[in-house]
């Protein structure tokens, strides 16, 4: 883990936010090879989910809504933790993380004598809340979404005739969402502000569980075949009916084996040096939302059969991911500790960097002539980085640790023959391409 | 306008925020189109500002920042708006806009007689404010974001040190800012929170006015090349002295000729039923941040030239794009209204779907089952629609409404020789292509 995050800092894929002042509890700012990975795992996101499926269609929905929606929802109530508070300092521990309890207990208070006493749980409601206008009182009061899904329930009728979708069909929706916890941590794993990727999914009532086994497999073909990761590193945890959320009849996660001890994760059977983590989660949220909308709208949102005229509310199949810690699990899985290279091996279609050129030597102008003319026509096509120092063996070094596919030698024989050489990152071997199929052949192989 | 807004409403792009409370002031949700012509957007800027240039690599950085930045920035004490309370109704209104003072005055109060008196201005902070953790004091107070660019400072050493670039490089970001502004309207033209794609362009000084320059032209480039607005809709605007923002030592708007009365946009000089919006914005903003971040942090953040082992501040040019706005020019820039149709005219880059496909009869399972075959096929390549209700022309009608730029029908022929028509939304000439080329033919033709 360690050493993945030092990767992740030296070579621009996460840094730590905030950091000239000290940073911010678990803020963390995404380089430019990071910014680029966490894109495309978003816009692979979209091709599997929205674009390749012809039951799913995009929504985009603001951070901040009318206070009514989480009312309605049950945030305002139900999404919450609880806390105690130290009698002494009053810092304010999760009432339910006895780990952290007992250290405050051990360490607190510093003078030492004092006994430790908590105050009764009281639960804490976990959106962020702000003020509109300038008047900072109830009436202004509203917060920051904690979930995506609001949008597409408050939106469901207007996108049911917009779309002329008929059940099932979901709507999806990429964007970040706020969390006040009082616990954080692991890097990127969890953090106040994330980006959730989710799909609502409407279906007939009494179909959701068909359509919940159907989700669970299709996320976890995206996690193997589209994502690249290990299937050994891979599970499927189900919620016990206490620890289900409030709008929920039945969750399970898809969780990851990431390398740090116990007690994060939903569950605490990790063992070891590992912990399963959460990375998506799949819920059954019946016609929860749908009813507690009209309830408090007064506002018709049931479907309306095309075929039978029938109206009803349908019930709703929810696959989330969180990107951010799916971005974490991709640079953990692909991490690879070779005998004389570090290599991270991402999917093509997720690498930062498609293909990196080098001029064989940076002093000599006919090499490096070349190597950009190849360089600006590359770039047209997809991200492409550039390097002239040193020698070629520290150039693929580099390119290996931020997982470029392949890289572009132009050499003395280039300027003779208009070839170049492109070595691939996986398999190390070298080939000669000529300059004009550079494009087509990179393309095709990127596939 | 108001046919716009309607088209918009009607066919998935743009809808009221929580519109069944009511909405909130201001607030817009993005349909299945909208959606995709603004993800489309953003990636044609990324490609352009970012991806093809060499000089400029990207970032992404969180909403809540450490308060520390907003206090270097000069956003706590800088980034307000005069406003007038009214000693009758206590509702607060922006003291420089006197139009709306004296509706007010007018209108105020319903029961006639008293005299309308406002309190002296004062400064009113646009950055929302909320609380991390769960104590709402002055210690836990933290801010959404009001610009971008503070990642691109703070984070200015780390970017340099990451990316081995040399000066002069930008660094970009695209994602969500909030301000908390009494005065917003005329659509997703103003709106408290909003998307800006955004470059921190790092020079040496003395170098700031040539690159201002350059940038100056590339925007408007890219506002008539790739987004295809009409030159005659953009104009230059040139802040005065007094109007600069406080970190500014020059100012342009890109602005676009929006079809609305006068009053918004950042002149009023729009003259009859037009007004000039600013679409883009392009700032000198000198060595302002990083030297008061390099105060309040005491950290050294200064650029080290590689060649001579000078260390100095660079200075900084700031190109600026509103997306949302940009969505709206480009929606009203392509309305256009034909004889028998209504089209809108985007670049296909741009269009929501890049193709429709249509069976010619719903009731023929042959036509339908070919048709379907196409449509999975297409999908793996780009967004499709699908369409088998009523008539073709009726189709071709709803596509050219959202701007889909080519129809595939499927029909008898295509059953015997394998081919299909493929209609062009712009000539509305109709040509034959073999189903097997189809993906290559449209993907040549889109780009």
């Amino acid at each position: 883990m360690e050493k993945v995050v030092s990767l992740c800092k030296r070579r621009g894929f996460v840094f730590p936010g905030s950091e000239i002042y000290g940073g911010l509890a678990n803020s963390w700012d995404f380089g430019h090879a990071g910014t680029e990975l966490f894109n495309n795992i978003g816009s692979l996101w979209w091709k599997k989910f929205v674009q390749e499926r012809d039951d799913v269609v995009g929504i985009r929905g603001p951070v901040i809504m009318n206070p009514k929606v989480w009312e309605a929802s049950g945030h305002l109530k139900n999404f919450t933790d609880p806390l105690v508070e130290c009698k002494v300092c009053h810092q304010r521990l999760r009432a339910d993380q006895t780990d952290e309890l007992k250290a405050h207990a051990e360490t607190h208070p510093p003078a030492g004598g004092e006994k430790v006493e908590w105050t009764k749980p009281k639960n804490f409601n976990l959106l962020f809340k702000t003020f509109i206008g300038p008047v900072e009182d109830a009436a202004a009061t509203a917060y920051l979404r904690g979930e995506l899904a609001q949008t597409m329930f408050t939106d469901f009728k207007l996108m049911a005739e917009a779309t002329r979708k008929k059940l099932p069909f979901g709507i999806a929706q990429i964007g970040k969402a706020f969390r006040n916890e009082i616990t954080t941590g692991n890097f990127i794993f969890r953090t106040k502000e994330f980006t959730i990727a989710e799909v609502e999914y409407f279906v007939r009532p009494g179909e959701e569980d068909k359509y919940f086994n159907e989700w669970a497999d299709f996320m976890e073909k995206f996690l193997t075949e589209n994502c690249k990761l290990k299937t050994e590193n891979l599970r499927r945890y189900e919620h016990s009916k206490e620890s289900l959320a409030h709008y929920s009849k039945g969750t399970i996660d898809i969780e990851y084996k990431f390398p740090w001890g116990q007690g994060e994760g939903s569950s605490a059977a990790g063992g070891g040096i590992a912990s399963w983590g959460e990375l998506m989660g799949l819920a059954s949220r019946t016609d929860y939302d749908l009813k507690n909308h009209e309830k408090l709208s007064g506002r018709n949102l049931k479907y309306r059969d095309p075929d039978t005229g029938d109206e009803f509310l349908p019930f709703v199949v929810e696959p989330t991911a969180g990107l951010e810690r799916l971005m974490l699990a991709v640079l953990l899985d692909g991490y690879h500790e070779e005998k004389d290279r570090v290599v991270l091996k991402l999917d093509p279609r997720l690498a930062p960097y498609k293909a990196a050129v080098f001029p064989l030597l940076a002093n000599k102008p006919q090499l490096v002539e070349l190597a950009r003319e190849i360089y600006d026509d590359l770039r047209r096509h997809f991200m492409v980085d550039w390097d002239d120092r040193g020698n070629i063996g520290k150039r693929y070094y580099s390119q290996d640790e931020i997982g470029t596919p392949f890289c572009i030698t132009v050499d003395f024989d280039s300027l003779k023959d208009q070839t170049v050489t492109v070595r691939d990152r996986d398999t190390m071997q070298q080939e000669r391409v000529r300059a004009v199929d550079l494009a087509m052949y990179l393309e095709d192989r990127l596939k």
